[in-house]
């Protein structure tokens, strides 16, 4: 299959939306990235690389970082992590803080905040130099040694991060977190700080596509078995409150981040990150979820 | 593969679960069904079949008759169907009227118990004779005309469905749904009171894993895509509060109901149902579950 | 003190807002109420009587009916009532089957539709001939026998009642109500349908004002105690979720109904009773309140 | 009426429950306090003081410090107070995070730590030297200057708060709040930090049992009118999630806190401070609800 052609033809389909939706702004960091830009690359298994338009831009990763997280997590403490956090998909908004009191303490699942604050814990509690540890992770699961925090996001996202200090403060007063709780901020928004472009994520993500080869990066190794499970909780818990929706229009499981790229993956064939920085009401990007549910249309590509 | 001793070896390994859980009881009829049964069958699109133990036994299907309903619903409907229920996960226990209330009278999706007597109204409007159509469609989608309601075990939940009762009132007053409420109630309960064996539930769930062959029973017609968007439902919605954890553990679409039995798919490969009457504390079967787990990781056939 | 200069002169201080606010409209006999009337009286304790406008013109007393029930209820139960029914203030609004479904089919006061429901049901259970007796109680209190139920509204309630049937059908779910559904829902509209005027409203309160007085009608006998309490719980529970706002401005036990009457009290000094149908946003009597607000101002009378 | 004889009464009669309950023991300072100890002071309006057992011996006020704290605020902002803070009673523990997310950052009360916070965010606003100009008025109003805060206990609360940091961070995240967020969690238990004994207590709550006297303490001052509202808050907030139990057995507007200390008023009658560390699953001391319950019983001085 011609691939840029593929990518070419979704980005002249889906051009009619460019203009919908709007761009994070509750950072200025955020707020100042120009909204009118779009990239898109796909890795198959069998070595094909197709990328478009800006697809070597790099931007703030930010939630998408959740699924290196607990790769990391879930290698270093197995199935005991589903102690302190659940893997159901959330029914609500992605920061909602009535769910996790009404649950005493125990996040629904690894990718709303809270969630990912207990992931942030226990590598903390875990990993001996854990930003650098972290990092090193996701640097050699993209192959790709320049890749970095932006510690003014990070900072910028701590100053103003009034929800998230709420729900550390809750997780906190139900136990369930054990670090000094400014530590666990602090690790948590450099992690979502990490800058990639599409065609580096799109790379990172292969190894979760293709379950079937060794995963072992950096010291963090997975069985088949836990990178499909993975897969599994990125099916259903990956894209907030949106979840069902992009299952039914999309068919694949993935993760958005609120910086506008969403990366997904089908299984023993291909991993797909694309990009642009207007959002919809649900906080995942206009443009991505057009192109990829076109991409799996006319490749007849879903899981289902 | 040798299927039959694929079965006979997953029923052996999960013996030791055989006492686990208990039967639904709410009303007599699914109370006095022997706890201690166990069937399993699994069909092939190539046309392979195997059954173990009591695989031709029928039981209530209880809540998989959803997935006959939303196919119906989806041909007759189309898209505008989701402007009367949603598809994300519920987040919550299945019968949840607090999760409907807050969202002014839209059921989150199809197989909770609001969603899916949303669906059955939408059916009573459309169908000339919607208990004969009903059941026509699940007679020419299993092959079998001897599958019939059990008007007792029917009869039985209406009169003790006080819950469901409350729930159709509560639609009614947001306006959701347009017909009488014992009408609804009826119909929703007949659905509910089909009898099948796990043989005629594989059978009949192969239409929805080989979404390549054209999809047209006694007049009701799905694209492939909409097979695919009713499988990517079942993935995410079709084990009450439990769908994350199945995802994590089976990987493959699918439906439990309390009678027992779940059905699931494997896109382009196959269809299996499994039946035990003990459910586990979410109300899905305990041995079933085991059996699907182990079936997936034995044949590596998990979407993910 | 020359009570019906004082209501002449609140009358014409609260005229400004005449038309603020909308009746109800869910049942057509409440929608068709002339809006713009108003009536007022006054009863103290000495025998001082004052009325003002439509004062002698019935009205339906809805929810407060609630009161008499109430009164009812406690005599023939005595404190046994309260594992069934809360005294605490709900906190949402009236009508809310969130609240109610969280504490598992406990309603939190008498006043909410589902806690007068409890009652209603406690009162089929205990009273021979529960319509009559009910009638005779309320006609007894208010030394009127020509008070009589409005079966027309009654009727029209229930055929509209979806969300009170929801609350019924839950209840019995959580098997708080014993009787038939039906026969529970159709007293309860059935003691909200009295008509009476705000003389009549005023005069039947004051024995809840008197409390000294013995309370003894229809062989339904209250200690001063009890009087007492149930003054408490129109203090907290009289105003659906407005109840801190008429603490905050009236300063009186009281109880409104959705007919637009409200009735309040002054222990040991007066009984009030006021109407007009139109309603504010949380469903009580806009003019009603503001000449509450006046009343107690004027003559420093508020309970604080 | 021999007040002290009547005091002495109570107590004998309370006795029995003497071993109920069990101190407030989040922080080390309430855990450490012996529990075994009551005091009981009545001051009535006519110059009458009567005080038993450890009447003299101070004690954490606690979340009484809110009626000061509310007080100061409504003095200075007027009913302006109420765009930030409801007046409405919770429906639900003191110290839910829930409910306050439900209604977009403005709690429901001021007696509610969410509501509390946002006091103290006020007057830290307006004070010059919120500490000083706090301490002042309380010393003012209980005619004593040697009251004063507890900061070894402040500091501890600080430590262990991490609920209110929870509740702080997200009134910031609302907008609610205007300071820094460290100086608003200290100011906020600083107040409730102070010590004071039953004799103290009911003494300065005298003030707001005598309402007809002018309210001028250390520059604050309140119309008779806003006292009397003061009062009706405390009748229908005073008590977390009990205020409707209290007003049923009491009758009487009243504050408590975590520290076992109850103050209660009968408006143009008598103040009353009653104190016993051990506390009820609802956070309120047992003892000093069955007092409470006794004095108005046996005094007929319940406000209903």
């Amino acid at each position: 299959m011609d691939y840029n052609r593929l990518l070419e033809n979704i980005y002249q389909a889906i051009l009619p939306y460019a203009q919908e939706g709007k761009q994070a702004s509750y950072i200025p960091e955020l707020a100042k990235v120009n909204p009118d830009q779009f990239g898109m690359c796909i890795h198959t298994i069998y070595g094909e690389v197709a990328a478009i338009e800006q697809a070597d831009t790099r931007f703030s990763i930010q939630s998408i970082s959740k699924v290196f997280a607990l790769a990391m997590c879930l290698s270093i403490k197995g199935d005991d992590l589903w102690t302190k956090v659940g893997k159901e998909p959330s029914g609500t908004a992605f920061n909602s803080l009535v769910q996790l009191e009404v649950e005493h303490g125990i996040p629904r699942n690894p990718f709303i905040n809270a969630g990912a604050i207990v992931i942030a814990d226990l590598l903390l509690t875990h990993l001996e130099n854990p930003e650098a540890d972290f990092l090193r992770f996701v640097r050699e699961v993209s192959c790709n040694d320049s890749i970095d925090y932006n510690k003014e996001v990070a900072l910028s996202e701590r100053k103003e991060g009034y929800l998230n200090a709420a729900i550390v403060n809750l997780l906190k007063y139900h136990g369930t977190i054990e670090n000094d709780i400014e530590d666990v901020l602090h690790f948590y928004f450099m992690m979502c700080s990490i800058e990639m472009s599409c065609r580096e994520l799109s790379q990172a993500f292969l190894v979760f596509a293709n379950h079937r080869r060794r995963f072992d990066y950096a010291g963090i190794t997975l069985t088949s078995s836990q990178v499909k499970r993975i897969n599994a909780i990125m099916q259903t818990c990956g894209f907030y409150d949106e979840a069902g929706e992009f299952a039914y229009l999309v068919g694949l499981p993935g993760k958005s981040g609120v910086g506008g790229g969403i990366v997904a993956i089908y299984p023993l064939q291909y991993s797909v990150a694309v990009w642009c920085p207007r959002l919809n009401s649900k906080g995942n990007s206009v443009m991505g979820i057009k192109a990829l549910e076109l991409l799996t249309t006319e490749t007849q590509s879903s899981i289902f």
